[in-house]
C-alpha cells in the first residue's frame, strides 16, 4: 500500500520502461520525489519533447526532427558510402568509432520469415528507389551477425550487387582485447579466414 | 553524435537517474521513442503529477497528497503504535509484511556526526510532540540494523523511554530461507541471544 495513488501510478509507469523491475522502479521514483522538481520536470519534458518532435528522416529512416536528420543533411557526409542498419540504435555505435563518414539507411527491422516479416515489411524499396536515384560506391550492410542479420544481408546483397554497386559487410573476427582460448568456433574460424598481412 | 538533439537531451536526463548508465538509458530512450504516444506521455504525466502532488504528511512526515497520508488518515489502522522509520522509503517493505497495522513515523534521516546529521535535522520534536499529546502503547524503532540505524534508536529509546512508552526494535536475526553456514557472526550471536521457545 503506498499512501499516494500518484507514487502508485509513477511506479506502474516505471515498471514498464525496459529493465526496470520493481526494486528500480522504486529507486527512481524515490529518486524523483526527493530531487528538485525543476530536475523531474526536465525529465517529463524531455519525453514530451521526444514524442513531439521526432520523426523518421524521409532519406535514411533514421530518426530526426525535420525532413533529414542531421546526418542526411551534413555538407560533410559523404553519400557515396551508404550503410544499411537494422535499427536507428545501430547508427550511435556506428558512429562512436568514428571510422564511418558516409551516410546510413535504416531497415526498421530484419528478415524474419517465422514472424511474418518479409522485405516488403522492410524499407528495402525505398533503399533500391534511393540506390537507383543517386548511385553511391559502396553498400555497407551492417545487419547483426545473427542468422536473420546474415540472411537479410545476403538477399540485399543479391539485390544491390546487380545494380554495380560494391557490396561489403563489417568483418567478423576476435574482439580487440578478447582472448583466443575464450572465442567460439565460428567467430575464431571466421577471423581465421578474414585474416590480414601486417 | 545523435542526429536528433531532443533524443541527446532526453538520453541526459535519463542517466542521471539512480542505476541507469548510458546502456540502459539508451535502452528506455528507444523504447520510449517506439512505443506509442500514450504510453510514453502517461510516464510523463505521471512525473509531474508527482512533483505536484505529492508532499508530506503533517502528522508522520510520510509521502501523502493532503494534509494527512492514507496511512494516519485510515480508521484502521491503530495509534497505539507508532512505528519509526528513516526514510519514507522503509514503510513499503514494512506495509508487504501485513502484520502492522499501527501507524509510521519518519524521522527523514539518521544521526550521523559525522555528516553535521544531529537530532535538530531530525523530525524527532516533531515526534516527541506527537508522542505527548497522544501517547501510544508502543513505539517500534525500526531504524536500518547499521550503525547510525543503532546509534538512532539507542538515542531515540532514552528520549522516549520516560514518558512511559514501550519502546521495541525488530529482531535481528537469520533471514528466513537464509543458511546458518553463511550467516555472519554478529546476527548469528543475535539470533542465538534472541531465541524463542517453540
Amino acid at each position: 500500500m503506498n499512501s499516494a495513488p500518484s507514487i502508485q501510478k509513477l511506479l506502474d509507469e516505471l515498471e514498464r520502461l525496459p529493465g526496470v523491475g520493481p526494486k528500480s522502479a522504486q529507486r527512481i521514483c524515490y529518486y524523483l520525489l526527493n530531487t528538485e522538481a525543476t530536475q523531474a520536470i526536465r525529465l517529463a519534458d524531455a519525453i514530451h519533447e521526444v514524442k513531439e518532435q521526432v520523426r523518421f528522416c524521409e532519406t535514411c529512416f533514421n530518426y530526426a526532427e525535420s525532413e533529414q536528420c542531421d546526418i542526411c543533411a551534413s555538407p560533410v557526409r559523404s553519400h557515396a558510402q551508404i550503410c544499411v542498419v537494422s535499427e536507428p540504435k545501430d547508427i550511435a555505435p556506428i558512429e562512436r568509432t568514428g571510422v564511418f563518414s558516409g551516410v546510413y539507411h535504416v531497415l526498421h527491422g530484419v528478415l524474419s520469415p517465422l514472424d511474418g516479416i518479409g522485405p516488403d515489411e522492410l524499407k528495402i524499396a525505398e533503399l533500391l528507389r534511393r540506390l537507383s536515384s543517386d548511385v553511391p560506391e559502396e553498400v555497407i550492410i551492417a545487419t547483426d551477425p545473427n542468422v536473420e542479420g546474415e540472411a537479410t544481408a545476403a538477399y540485399l546483397a543479391r539485390l544491390i550487387r546487380p545494380l554495380g554497386v560494391k557490396v561489403t559487410r563489417p568483418a567478423s573476427g576476435l574482439p580487440v582485447g578478447g582472448d583466443l582460448e575464450y572465442a567460439d568456433e565460428v567467430t575464431l574460424g571466421r577471423a581465421m579466414e578474414g585474416r590480414l598481412e601486417i
